[in-house]
């Protein structure tokens, strides 16, 4: 099932794809899609509803993040090797964990903003795990059991803010926009093996990011316990797992982006994401 | 006005703390305290109420955090020049904010719980900023009307895994009951200089912590205006705004936390925290 949030910013309301591939209206049978509505049993009892008797959505209609009021929008750094080999640095001896705010949310074809003084914007093409139960202290083979589906999020950075402005990298994270999600929650059921997707990132139809969730250093099921240990996992949590090499600023020389300029990205199995780049 | 939210963690209810010193219930004028009650206008319409006519909840009820779903916990690093210096760090160019889980915000008297492996637990008696309208952009001279007002948070930290697992504080500064907040929110006009405030923390009754925010590096006008430069602040937001000196790491011999120990921690017309540890 695919999982979907649409209408204005600020008071969207819940829907699904239908295998046709229309929009649906789910507003009759759940109040949004939240952490509460994220439980196997309300996954379950959505999954049987005939999407043919739901009310059809413009397909033109802006999509929302898929997940309303995430509790924490946790990210893992340095996850693929040879991402960590285009930013000179190790790979981690134990993952690297940071937060984003969850303030910069938003829908998956949103303009992203440059900050004011930005000079080095920067994208992420990622997986995202949303939890659909609460989660401390699990161990790894319990872990997906945990996790709700997958999205998308383009962990959107600026890398001044992020490591030229006095420690911790929550200040070039954190922007309004820089953490567009969606298109659609996949629940995990249609998602076999989140450690064999396809990635990829353009930028004005260029080709920047190319990847596959395979070479991943730690997976899904070892970051869902990991983090069990530092902090409890909430339903509607969402963790960013790291993103695969061509970023800008790993680029010779490096490439940052400017207002006008479009980011595409997806990842196989979860559709697509469109945002321009606008000043802040 | 001293607000408050009474009841069994989870379902905590709205109220007030009298001028005669009984908790007032206020369930029947507002659902929570959460950002929507924290407008201008709100705690105007609060503070008209004839604390008599509302009913007495009694004095040895739990206390919880004063702000329901915080949407961001932002914390500040290194923000009294002495503290910096018992930490074997420079005072920074600029503030160092890191984040912790709203997960772990719990009530002020609540047990604090000692992770599972951790040897180094820590404690930071600080000032706590709760946001009262969003803020982008804000100057510092807009900065304090985004304020809605102040509590305590004890800034319970596990020392090892702040610093010694791999890259970025949030990992130490997150588990569950790691932000005690309360006793209760203090409206900004019962606090005309947050920075003329006496901070204190005790383990087992003996002094640890004796500060003043005076010594403050960077004032919370100045933290509000430069956090909005990064990120949007949003009504119930919390910014923590860093500890005097006085914490175990920076004891000689360093002096962590055990079982059974009690801190009790409080500010100067803020209130006063308790809690005991216990092992996770």
């Amino acid at each position: 099932m695919k999982l979907l949030r649409w209408g204005e910013a600020g008071a969207e309301r819940p829907g699904l794809l239908a295998a046709d591939g229309t929009i649906r209206d789910l507003s009759g049978e759940i109040r949004d899609i939240d952490g509460a509505a994220l439980s196997d049993a309300e996954i379950v009892r959505l999954s049987g509803l005939d999407a043919e008797n739901l009310p059809v959505v413009p397909a033109d209609t802006r999509l929302g993040a898929p997940i309303a009021r995430v509790g924490k929008l946790i990210a893992v750094g340095l996850n693929y090797a040879d991402h960590a080999a285009e930013a000179g640095m190790a790979v981690p001896p134990e993952p690297v964990i940071f937060m984003k705010a969850t303030s910069s949310i938003c829908g998956p074809n949103d303009p992203v903003e440059r900050p004011r003084g930005a000079e080095k914007l920067d994208w992420e093409v990622e997986l995202a795990v949303v939890i659909g139960a609460r989660a401390k202290y699990v161990s790894e083979a319990e872990a997906l059991a945990h996790v709700a589906g997958y999205t998308i999020c383009n962990d959107v950075s600026e890398r001044a803010f992020q490591a030229e402005r006095s420690g911790q990298w929550v200040k070039g994270k954190s922007h309004d926009s820089f953490a567009p999600l969606g298109p659609w929650l996949v629940t995990r059921d249609e998602v076999p093996d989140p450690q064999a997707l396809a990635l990829w990132l353009d930028v004005d139809g260029a080709a920047m990011q190319r990847g596959t969730t395979a070479t991943m250093v730690y997976g899904v099921a070892f970051l869902v316990s990991y983090l069990s240990q530092f902090m409890t996992l909430e339903p509607g949590d969402v963790i960013t797992t790291g993103t695969p090499p061509g970023v800008g600023m790993g680029r010779k020389p490096p490439r940052f982006l400017q207002p006008g300029e479009v980011m595409t990205l997806g990842i196989e199995g979860l559709g697509a994401q469109r945002q321009v780049v606008v000043q802040a």
